[in-house]
This record gives C-alpha cells, structure tokens and sequence, in this order.
C-alpha cells in the first residue's frame, strides 16, 4: 500500500485563477478520499470545449480559483470509506456525470443521468460534505465537474469513475472519458443499419467521432455537413464519404440532403449546438424511418421549432447525454470496442504536450487547431 | 364463383352529394374490379371522425359526389387481374392506406408509409386507371380514400386489404380497420413496460384505444387528460386510473402531471391533435427514458415548439400513422390480439344502426356521444 494513503499530497495542478486568463501550475495539497471518495493519480489528460467554455465563464457563474479538467485516465492511488469496487492500482476514466447505482436513473435500463451525480457545472465541492479536497496554503481551490483532472492528483466521486481493462494504453483511452464516447454513443442510440445514410452536424471531435460510430455500423453513406470546408479533408479518415456546406447553397441544408438521398437520410446526429442545424438534423431524416440525435447543447434561450405532419409523419426526434452511456456499467466495453480494433481512437490524437505547456493546448483549440490534444501529466 | 364476377353490380350506397348535407342512400353501380383491384361486399361499417371531417369539407379540398366511409369489414367478392394473395370469400378489412410490398417503405422494417398507396384524400378514383368505379346512371360518384365502404360492394386496390381470420367477427374487428389500431398501435410504438405509468391526451376512441394499448402492456397507472370530465367514467372501463383536466390547474398540465409522477410519465400518447396538447405530451414525460408518441392530427399552421434540453435531457418524440402498423402484414395479428382475448373491441362499441340509419351516425358523432356506432350493411 502507498505510504501516501491517508495523507495529504502535496503536488502539481494547473490552477484557473481567473476566467480566460493563462492557467498556473502551482503546488496544490489534495486531501485524502472521504466516503466514497477515490483519489487517483492522472497519467492523461486532454483538453475538450466544455473546458474552455468554463475557463472563459462567459454567460455562467464563475466558480475561481478552479483545477479544470474532466477528459482524462488515471490510476487509483487510495479510496475512502465504503469504496468496495476500487482497490489502489485499478486502472480508472473519470467522467463528469456518475452513475451512483441507487437512483430510477441508474435503475432505468434507458437513462443515464444519474439523480445523485449528474453534471454539475455550478458545484464547486465535493457532495458528502460539500467541502473542496484541494487547496493551497490552505486556501480552497475549487473542483471542476467532479473530475479536475489538470492535476497529478485529484478525488472523484466512486460513482463518476469506471475501471478500465489494465492493458489498454491510457494515453489513448483517456478521450473516451468524455468527448468521443459522446458522438459514438449518440450515433450508435440511432442503431444506423448496415449500408443506411447518416449525416452528421459538425466535424469537431464530437462529430467526427459520431462518424466514426456511422463507420463502425456499416453505413454507407456518411455525410457531413460544416460550415468549415477545411475539415473536409481531414474528415475523410472517419469515413465520411460526402460533405455539405450549408453556405453553399441558397435552399435549406434539409432540402439539399433531401435530394441527394431520395427523400432523407436514414439517422443524422447534431453535434454543434446551433438551434438551426438541431432543426436542420431533424428535419433532413427520413419519413418512415428516419431518427434524429441531438447531442450539442443549445444557447438557453434556442426554441426547438417545427411543423408536427413532420413527426407525425413517422420521424423520430431524440436527444442523448454522453453517448447514453453509464459511466461504470457501459465504458469498460467502449474501452473494450478500442482494443479489439473495432474502434480506432489514434486519428483523434492530433497532438501531444507535457503538462507544463497545458496553456498551448488551450490555444489549439482556441484557433481550432486539430482534434484532441494529450497532456502527459508526468513529462 | 359467384355470377356476378366481371359484371356490373348495381346496390345500395350513401352518397354524400354537398359538403355537410345528409348523405343519401342511392342505387349506384359498382364496375368490376381492373388491374390489382378487388371488389368486397361491405357486411359491416362504422364512422370515423375523418369520414365527419372530409364530409364537412372545412379547409379542405370538395370532392363531391363521394361515398365515404373507411372502417369496415368485408368478404371479397371478386379480384381483378395480378390479384393472386385473396380470392373470393376472404374476409377482408379495407384500410385508408396501403401496403405494396415493393417501395422503399414497405421493405423498411419500421415504416409503413407506403408511396404507392398512402392516404390521399384528395384523389377520389383509382390509381390503376385514373377512373372511379362508382356512377350513378353512368355518372362517375367519387371514391374517398380508396375504401368508400358506406356502400355495400366497393372497389379497393389488394394493397389496402388485410385478410383476417375467417373466425373473426366482422361486426367487432372492423373497429380494427381505422381508430382503434391507431391508438393501440401508437401505445405499442412508445413500448411501455409492465409497471410503468403512461399518460394519454384525449378521451376519443383512439384516445382510449391508446389506454387499452397500456392496459395490455400492463401499465400500472395511465392517466388520462381531457377538458371533458364528462368523460372520465367511461374511462375507467379502459384501465383508466387517473384523470386530469388540465381547466382545473392554472399551472400547464405538464407540471401537474411531473408533480403526480416524480418528474413525469414514463411514455405518453397524443391524440387530440391540438398543438398545445402535443407540446403537453412531450414535456410531461421523465428526462433520461421518456418516450412521447403523437398520433393526433394538427392544423396545417401548427408549430411545434419546445426548449431543446427537454430533448437533451434524454427524452424521445415520435409520430406514428395508423399505428405504425403495416396493413397487410400486421393488421391480421391485430385481429387475433381480440380473438385470443387480450384485446377488448366490445368496450368500444356504443352504439349499433342500420345502413338506412347512417346519418343517425353522424349525429351521434356531431354529438359527441358514444364511441363506436356499428352499421349492419344488410340489415
């Protein structure tokens, strides 16, 4: 057992003093695991949007000083009072929503959104005694979604971790932990048959891995549509097969792929969050058949509208919340779906730095520079 | 084979002649059946609020002179040319939309638009030829809806005819053949499960074929919202266990009804058509597993509206038309839901007249009184 269990560790964390300003490694003290508290050490970490959107704290409450961070892998240094599944070495994703096994969510065969540990942007604490677990000189800092994991060790919630197959490599799997097991799943909630068309909205991470979902079912007819045509290269490797770009057309982006399908395609994911391509999702499926997945989260004043013969008329309209999937009893299989080669994660991967430079990360995805960056936490 | 086969048969038929007046029983000619046709006596039908809709003729297009009428049974009395899955003798529920077998519809596993023979309730003849198979004294009299069973023999193409257990009484499953299947069949389609609670909106015939449909997938509570508490207790009949009308709360009937159930339905069923009720519909079924189903038929300005997280939080909107259910191939399992008991028909019968009555029927549905009226054809 770790001589540091039961201690307080004293370590590095890249603290956000203030919204949209530089973050500062600094040495922070993580707090021992109280009840159902597990206290891991992050190898990996990436950077997703719904971080940087939180750094920026245009529009939420600002919660500072804060350890960002929620897309990561980790090792299980400690565990607190009543913690059976996890022992110290177990190999862990943390994720921003939970899956505590009690509540009708967590007991419904169809939910995912956990009662007790559901996404929590606001909360600052941890929930058994609404208490932070790290602070300098004594100073609390704030946790993000539960997770902080621009930290070389942070407490999570037992619920918001699933343990993961021990061989597969962290510096990969640890994407899986928010953003790509989002668009897989929500493509995947769709069940595209073999050789039906999707389109995808939006041809960021998310996107790009709803594609991926697309390919791995068997569809043959991927089509992406971005108002970004230097994407579309890039895309091709997720086996998108067609792309649109709504600005080139005068006519709705529905009616384009309307005509280019026949009528529709067979399911479409929205990834993006605009209210006119939540629509434009909708409404370019199918009659009959066609499913619709809203996945991107919509500014709060967006009103979802549209004419009812086109639900009426037999299409299906869905939204999804990371994928469908519960954390601890669904991601060990996703992690599974990538070491039997099912599902390639290295094409996400488009750049790599040590901790110490975490502030590049930001700025790559700030000009939307590639799709995932890994931050090696012990470089 | 009967001496009738390839002659013209001249009997009785209500014709509607103007928007609105009472129809008149005439003595029509009905013409052999051509190219994938059959020719059926009509031994029973009963009346539909669409038969009271496109007879009114308000905001749509007039097809006058027209025999009306689409839920019905029947025994074929003749088959026109390619006819090969029913000979003379069948019995036979006439359906308002059709079954080909070769679009892409009917070879999809979850559509049952079909392109060929989809409601239309403009074209009054056949499609084969373009002709009615109606006149009076030579003059064409128009088809509705490619059924018009208010007539004792009628001309319906083979795609709109499910052949059903000869054991079957006709005078019960013809009920089958239009509102009933719709609202048990929109019920099926939200698969609720043993235990769950299911709410319906609107207290019709296919309002309560929707609650006979959670009665039968054993819902443990279905609560039924009309502004008619009149209603209420013939309800109960149908495995109603609570009721709400929404003018008794001043808050929107979707609260009322999260705050009964901790957070909402489990699956839901629209079948009054107004927009404000299909939104209801929606948002009071529980985030993470709530399925709502539209059946109801709106105006043609309606807008649905909603704020997007409602469907982000996880749940599912669908429409469904005549069920979901395909009428050749599944309608005949239907038939056999009643005759193995499990489905109840004679809950849904009130009210029982002669063919020289007919427009007693309409009265009794102008009225609003009773579900169900029952023509007998030869009495």
């Amino acid at each position: 057992m770790s001589s540091t269990v039961g201690q307080v560790i004293r370590c590095k964390a890249a603290v956000a003093w203030q919204p949209g300003k530089p973050l500062v490694i600094e040495e922070v003290e993580v707090a021992p695991p109280q009840k159902m508290e597990v206290r891991l050490k992050i190898l990996y970490t990436s950077l997703c949007h719904t971080d940087v959107y939180f750094w920026e704290a245009k529009g939420q409450n600002p919660v500072f000083p804060r350890i960002l961070g929620h897309e990561a892998a980790g090792i299980v240094e400690s565990v607190g009072e009543g913690v059976t599944e996890l022992v110290p070495g177990d190999h862990v994703l943390p994720v921003f929503t939970g899956e505590c096994k009690d509540c009708a969510h967590c007991k419904s065969e169809e939910s995912n959104m956990c009662s007790l540990l559901r996404i929590n942007t606001d909360r600052g604490v941890m929930i058994h005694d609404g208490q932070s677990r790290f602070s300098i000189n004594g100073k609390p800092i704030f946790h993000f979604v539960g997770t902080s994991t621009f930290s070389e060790y942070t407490v999570v919630h037992v619920g918001c971790l699933a343990k993961i197959n021990p061989l597969a490599p962290l510096d990969k799997v640890c994407v899986l932990s928010c953003g790509i097991s989002t668009g897989l799943g929500a493509t995947l909630v769709a069940k595209p048959t073999k050789g039906s068309s999707v389109a995808i909205f939006g041809l960021g991470a998310v996107g790009l891995a709803a594609a991926e979902g697309a390919r791995i079912a068997g569809a043959s007819r991927i089509i992406d549509v971005d108002l970004n045509a230097s994407r579309f290269e890039e895309a091709k490797k997720f086996g998108v097969t067609e792309f649109v770009n709504p600005k080139d057309y005068s006519k709705p982006v529905q009616e384009v792929i309307a005509e280019m399908t026949d009528g529709g395609v067979d399911r479409s994911v929205e990834c993006t969050g605009h209210i006119d391509a939540m629509i434009s999702a909708f409404e370019c499926v199918h009659d009959g058949w066609g499913v619709a997945v809203l996945v991107g989260v919509p500014h709060k004043e967006a009103v979802f509208k549209t004419h009812p013969m086109n639900l009426l008329n037999e299409r299906t309209l869905k939204g999804t919340f990371f994928g469908n999937y519960k954390p601890r009893s669904d991601l060990p299989s996703v992690v599974e779906k990538y070491m039997n080669k099912e599902l390639e994660l290295e094409k996400f991967i488009t750049h790599k730095l040590p901790f110490a430079q975490i502030n590049k990360a930001f700025d790559l995805m700030l000009k939307g520079e590639g799709l995932r960056c890994i931050i090696n936490m012990e470089d």
